[in-house]
């Protein structure tokens, strides 16, 4: 604690090496000028975008883009290429679709097949029904009314009003801002529910049993963009009805003419594919080997799955290529570190971190057993922050310090140090050369959503880095305009040259970074709630 | 000119009634109760967009709408109601459409018809060709490469970064910047071009020659949004070779792929049909009469017509919702004006004004010909500006004040007095009953591109409001979103009411608004150009 506090007092002590090594500013010119005078990255953007397109866990476009990273990496020289499995369940992909309304007059609709549902019968159509469900409990004010129709299951708003601009940068007054300790929330995870069928899967067998035809949920933007987003994957658990996804501005209209004597009709088509020859998901994973520190190793990750409304560009080609990009960059300059250097793409990320979870159950940490047959059959990540103790697995002190991108196609502005004070001021100085770039702050913030946490979970420094926010959030993440057009080159190419001057300076220093210590159980943040 | 300035340095001197009568306030607070309380705007805003749709003219859903809003003006009582022709083209309209690139990966595109291109032969493909064009200079770059090909005729930019709000209202420093005079510009208009086709129908006829089987072109907003406008409406000039507008991102993705090896394919369906029945277009008028002042009225105005990529709501469904609905109060008050209230909605705006100018050409001036037959034979748009003198008919001292409403749904926050200054204390004066409204300001600006101008060009005092700009630019504007989410309930019924209260006291003052003098031919900006 003393010698933590000692080294973020003063830039001054911070140089003096303790526990970490300053990094090396020759290698770091080697690879700026390899990362922004010899760039890949826009290539490697290009190919899992406009090449592929979108890589839903397990489809033909996530088999394929396993394949071609791993091919990539074997071609750039990087050693122990590998694909890791762990159980997904069912591929899924849409072959094509539409949706128009046919009563009171006929317009094409903007519409995507929800991820894991059915196909429709070829072109089927209804009246419609607006019957918003959000729990079982509402089942029962739509009980025997909803037999031949295509069901509307959301209830629709009004329009948004975006008075903030879609696309912005960091502030230094924002940056700044992020530099205070925050506490963590006390979120006390519940077995609550988990017994339960899912709600998705409620509702379907429900539908199902009312002799509903289709059911339909309005898209949470508007704007005409559309997601598809689903999580009904697991074998024996999708759905049997087709549902889709309408654009808002389409459903609320159905919705609004359902309310007047208009009787809208509906049509549908939604012509997709499964596919179960292999229920496993696979993380690639492919090395830098180091040369004197044992079975050591840095680690650089990003997820390779996208949603599948269009090509997965910022969520998270973008993140991809700059982990290609770096490793690219590191062999080309024929580095030899002295801790190996791992580069992961994840999978399943967007349905619950899958891809990270399995890695660390695999290499890091295990949980302890619930002893509930039932609930220890669940997947791993429905349980994985109700079971104690954490229990390391051989591999837990190997692994020094992960880095993940998972924040649109943004430039590196900082890094989340995620409450570790004793990490801090290492960060500091490891992104000392990265300044006149505009990546600087060291975050005492946590950060979720994506596939450090799980590390994050069993102790080990895992960390994501804080991006520039561009229109990541307002308008491209999950949406039909995720593509290649709104990923920006010079973004990409300073996130490869501070991706790999990072990860070089982690895998040469002296010491590994600094621990939290392993997690155990959380006090209950009322003692005394009822 | 003095009076006038008299008239503008005080507010004392503005209240005394020296032009004008002041806004008669017991009547407006009617209008305020009838127009906040009891509100049928936005059931005609839903009619117009949910229920009839986009409006092309001469379509079958303009057709609709046209007798849909007179019998409107008739079931409320007003008199006079009918339509006026003027010639205008062929009416056409999409039955559906699709897109779908087949190579090298299989997705589809979002794409709408180009108004008044033909259907394709059922569902069509071909490899596309890069070939931006936008002068005839171009055909001879790509002249023997199109056989076979769909063309893709606009150069792709990059994506958007969009920094400023979609969605805003007027700050009071803005409107205050509103105030100063503006020098008009001094753009002399040109008769050069006018004896060519427009370069649509060039490019038609290269590409048909060139055997190219279609063309596509970019969106000019990326976000996925879609306009689908076009303009040769005219008999016997309607293209021969199908086109496509196709979202920016579905746009790029292929000119990205036609710059590698990946020789993307393109799979298009266009089914439309031209309406010829009746080459008319029409405008529809309704007056509620006056009682003592002649031939004398004012008159409101907004345009029915809209594009098709939705439902063309906020341009312009609110402004004749509001039109419409200060016409209802009006009469449901029980008015009896001085002069005639006439309410009109204009056909053929979004192909340059042409139910406004007709209107302006029938009952207010018309102009001289050129004596040139071939220019003379023109449509009357395509020379207006440029033939002098202006001719007054008989009705041209008539119409004593026209208010134009056509900038989206957002409230009225003033006027433009288009550089009269005779004319702006007056407004002031008016406007004084909804300053609370915050909808106080008035404008020395001139304004352009919709139905006040062609009177504005024969010295008729017409005008347009300042609204607030909401998100009309930005994203609604012709696009794929303007439909009835994006109309702001408050700020119609605002406008309704303040529409009315101005009707009321223009229809009752005691003097005519002052115009500005008749115009005649300018001198050139620099008599001494070359």
């Amino acid at each position: 604690m003393r010698l933590a506090a000692l080294l973020s007092a003063t830039a001054l002590v911070i140089a003096t090496p303790v526990l970490a090594q300053a990094p090396d500013r020759v290698a770091i010119n080697g690879i700026i000028d390899q990362g922004f005078n010899h760039s890949e990255v826009m290539n490697t953007a290009a190919w899992l975008t406009d090449r592929i397109g979108g890589r839903l866990t397990n489809s033909p476009q996530m088999r394929e883009a396993e394949s071609w990273t791993a091919q990539q990496f074997r071609d750039w020289g990087l050693s122990n290429v590998r694909a890791e499995g762990f159980e997904f369940g069912r591929g899924w992909s849409i072959v094509r679709s539409s949706a128009r309304m046919t009563a009171p007059r006929s317009i094409d609709l903007r519409a995507i097949p929800v991820a894991w549902t059915p196909s429709t019968d070829g072109v089927i159509s209804g009246d419609v029904v607006v019957a918003p469900m959000t729990t079982p409990a509402d089942f029962d004010k739509w009980r025997g009314k909803l037999a031949g129709k295509i069901v509307m299951i959301t209830k629709p708003d009004t329009g948004s009003e975006p008075t903030e601009p879609a696309f912005r940068r960091w502030t230094d007054d924002e940056l700044a801002g992020r530099t205070a300790f925050v506490q963590p929330a006390h979120a006390e995870p519940s077995l609550g529910g988990l017994r339960e069928a899912s709600f998705a899967e409620r509702l379907d067998a429900f539908l199902k049993e009312e002799g509903a035809i289709a059911w339909v949920k309005m898209s949470q933007r508007d704007g005409g963009l559309l997601h598809g987003t689903g999580y009904t994957y697991r074998v024996g658990t999708t759905p049997t009805l087709p549902g889709m996804e309408l654009a808002a501005e389409d459903y609320r209209r159905l919705a609004r003419l359902a309310k007047t004597d208009a009787s809208p009709r509906l049509e549908l088509m939604s012509e997709v594919r499964f596919h179960d020859e292999d229920v496993n998901a696979y993380n690639i994973l492919a090395d830098i080997p180091g040369t004197a520190r044992g079975g050591e190793y840095v680690m650089a990750g990003a997820h390779l799955d996208s949603w599948v409304a269009s090509d997965g560009a910022v969520d998270n080609a973008a993140g991809v290529a700059v982990v290609m990009e770096a490793a690219r960059i590191l062999k080309e300059m024929g580095v030899r570190p002295k801790r190996t250097i791992r580069f992961a793409l994840w999978n399943g990320e967007e349905q619950g971190l899958l891809g990270s979870l399995a890695y660390v159950d695999q290499h890091l940490a295990t949980r302890a057993p619930l002893n509930d047959p039932e609930l220890d059959s669940l997947p791993n990540g429905r349980t994985w922050r109700q079971r104690w103790p954490v229990q390391p697995r051989p591999g837990h002190a190997d692994l020094v310090a992960y880095f993940n991108i998972d924040n649109g196609s943004g430039k590196i502005r900082g890094i989340n140090a995620e409450g570790n004070v004793a990490a801090a001021p290492i960060f500091e100085e490891w992104l000392a050369p990265f300044a006149s770039m505009g990546a600087s702050t060291v975050s005492l913030r946590t950060s979720g959503g994506t596939d450090h946490v799980y590390m994050q979970s069993v102790g080990i420094p895992g960390y994501q880095f804080i991006q520039d926010p561009l229109d990541y959030g307002s308008r491209l993440h999950h949406t039909s305009i995720d593509s290649y057009d709104h990923i920006k080159p010079e973004d990409l190419r300073q996130a490869a040259v501070v991706l790999a001057g990072l990860l070089l300076t982690a895998a040469n220093s002296d010491e590994p970074l600094p621990r939290m210590p392993l997690p155990t159980q959380p006090t209950p943040s009322d003692p005394f709630a009822y």
